[in-house]
């Protein structure tokens, strides 16, 4: 974790970019911005995400570095005094390998990675481009996985990487150093640092990130056409699983079209499952409510909801565990102001500490529930106190 | 709501039976309980839901009503002294219509209403067997939509329904008395009463209950077989779209099958909007990341996110109301004991009512982040002084 990555080099400042030059210039890393919007240059350089030395993005070191004997581009190896140690391509998905060559071949020395969210396309377009020899050693492919709630440079802050996994997808060429100095960059950004290849990558967040997103997008557009009174109906449930629904379009349509194989294989193996769940519901159907019927139907939707619990039980718990089982009290929570804020003095009286907590609230009504999760032993003692205060306790 | 509806018999002393008796006895409400396990219907008698006053579940009036012009059942009209005004059926689904007929013909006045979640089925299956003339007229279907997360009478609360719908779903010939008591029952436990035909309420829950159920199972199950660093890769979005994926299968299986014939069309909606997906997404995996090629296929996916937008934009805020739109601040919480107490104090002490609040915590890391939901004119107040108080709040 102690390889040097300074000066870096940030190319593209919108959330990400923005937010990796505030975590870095908050330990004093010389950071550098380039974007091609100025104005969006500007507020990431306000923001004090980084300092502008170059009005414009691509290749910088001086033309005196041309020689007639290099590539295309005219520019050889050779590092100039102000190259960068680290470039950063935060730029959209579907320009990232563009810009990331162009920071390769207008660099001599310097680590390259990108943070977009799929991997394997990227690098397929990298090679599609027939890159000089030795070119892409220098480049390592890295995934940080921040909340995208808000997007844009003045939504950045300093710790938006703050205990999020950051993968590394290096490539079969990658050196040690461009690694370890990615590994770095990850690291002063308070990331989890994790390895992947590619496939491996775009698999993983095809499964745990684009097709919940899909899921959630579907199960809410079914409610469309519903009549407001049974869209009154809605519980936690749903409103969980469709929590992500109110994501940005647009920014979707990139990370999907950017992973479409493997968001395709995923998306397959549900529809598969759609398809066995709507032929034993139509047998049901057929058959009225009499559990003698449609043989076989009912083991299929018991299938399917086992099988959801067999892979629910595989997300890891807070803070990376997997098996931690928290006891939980629960409270009902009248909405005055400052209740919750009261219910949490109680609590902090107590001195046990809350692992985690959810707040339900109820539909056009006053009375809001709120469970508290505390480790087994702490939940006799809890519920204890807080009853002793006069709290509504659950049995 | 003034409507007398004791004394009640409730037949059926699981989660929902024992949690309805535990409510209206705390009102005063007589309540007598009858379940087919001697257990259960001890352990609710034992927790305070209610008398037992018969220790077989079925026709009870006194055989010298028996009459041979009667049905074949053999029971006439004529209430006996200890009568129900009203009998609760909270039976398994399967078992539900049975149980609704036997005491329709067991009694002369009482109100009869079930609480089954799902209604068209069992109006189905009662008419289909031939009942008399006029003995559905005092049927009420009833569905109070409460959480079900832990199951058995041992779990019961009287105040499982505060603030949650109750749907009454009344057929053709149901009386108008019956209809009140049933909105009587629905509002003594606390609910908020609506009111549906069974087609509506199945089309209803299917959408906001049963497809979310089966998205999550399937979202889940995809976990299954991903590598552990991968599945280390989730983030709040997969774990809010899969909560409910740890739900009982048993459970669900009656559920779903119960209510096949509205889960199958909305489940077929889903199905066509994958297929469309899926056409989309294999011409981009055939035509590479580049923004210019398949055609169309960018507006599939675009489309599919959009519609969510829209589908989820319908879903009632808090308290019921559809735009409520709050501010939000971002504090990083240290992972020590009586951090997030500590938090809540400080809060209390601003005197601003948290609206709502959400906490997502990081991977392998002691970090965690509270979104604080207040009005939006109590954000920049709350900033300021959790700032002052050393908070380390997000611009």
């Amino acid at each position: 974790m102690n390889t040097q990555i300074g000066p870096v080099r940030i190319v593209g400042t919108g959330l990400i970019g923005a937010s990796i030059g505030l975590a870095l210039r908050g330990q004093g890393v010389p950071v550098t911005l380039e974007d091609t919007s100025p104005t969006a240059r500007a507020l990431a350089r306000d923001l004090g995400a980084g300092e502008i030395v170059d009005a414009h993005p691509g290749p910088r070191p001086a033309e005196a570095h041309r020689d007639p004997d290099a590539g295309s581009d005219g520019i050889v190896p050779g590092q100039s005094d102000d190259e960068p140690r680290l470039v950063v391509v935060a730029a959209p998905p579907d320009v990232t390998a563009e810009v990331v060559l162009q920071q390769l071949r207008g660099t001599s020395t310097a680590v390259v990675t990108d943070v977009a969210s799929v991997k394997a396309a990227i690098l397929e377009d990298l090679r599609r481009a027939q890159p000089e020899e030795g070119l892409l050693d220098r480049y390592v492919g890295s995934h940080p996985m921040a909340g995208k709630e808000r997007s844009g440079g003045i939504a950045a802050t300093g710790d938006l990487f703050e205990g999020r996994p950051w993968v590394l997808v290096p490539h079969q060429t990658s050196t040690d150093t461009a690694i370890a100095t990615v590994a770095s960059l990850a690291a002063r950004c308070g990331a989890v640092v994790t390895r992947m290849d590619a496939a491996t990558h775009d698999a993983a967040v095809a499964a745990v990130s684009h097709l919940p997103q899909l899921a959630a997008s579907l199960v809410a557009a079914r409610l469309r056409d519903l009549p407001p009174e049974a869209v009154g109906l809605a519980g936690q449930g749903l409103r969980d699983v469709t929590r992500i629904a109110a994501s940005d379009p647009a920014l979707w349509t990139q990370i999907l079209a950017g992973n479409a194989g493997a968001v395709r294989r995923t998306l397959q193996d549900l529809r598969d499952d759609v398809d066995g769940l709507l032929d034993a519901l139509t047998r049901l159907e057929q058959d009225g409510i009499e559990p003698s019927g449609a043989a076989g139907a009912r083991a299929v939707l018991a299938r399917a909801v086992a099988d959801g619990n067999a892979g629910h039980a595989r997300i890891p718990g807070k803070h990376g565990t997997t098996s931690t089982r928290f006891g939980v009290v629960t409270v009902v929570i009248p909405d005055r102001p400052g209740s919750l804020a009261h219910l949490f003095a109680d609590i902090g009286d107590t001195g046990i500490n809350l692992e985690d907590l959810h707040i339900e609230h109820g539909l056009g009504s006053l009375v809001g529930i709120a469970d508290l999760m505390v480790i087994p032993g702490a939940v006799e003692p809890l519920r204890a106190a807080l009853v002793a205060r006069g709290w509504s306790v659950r049995d």
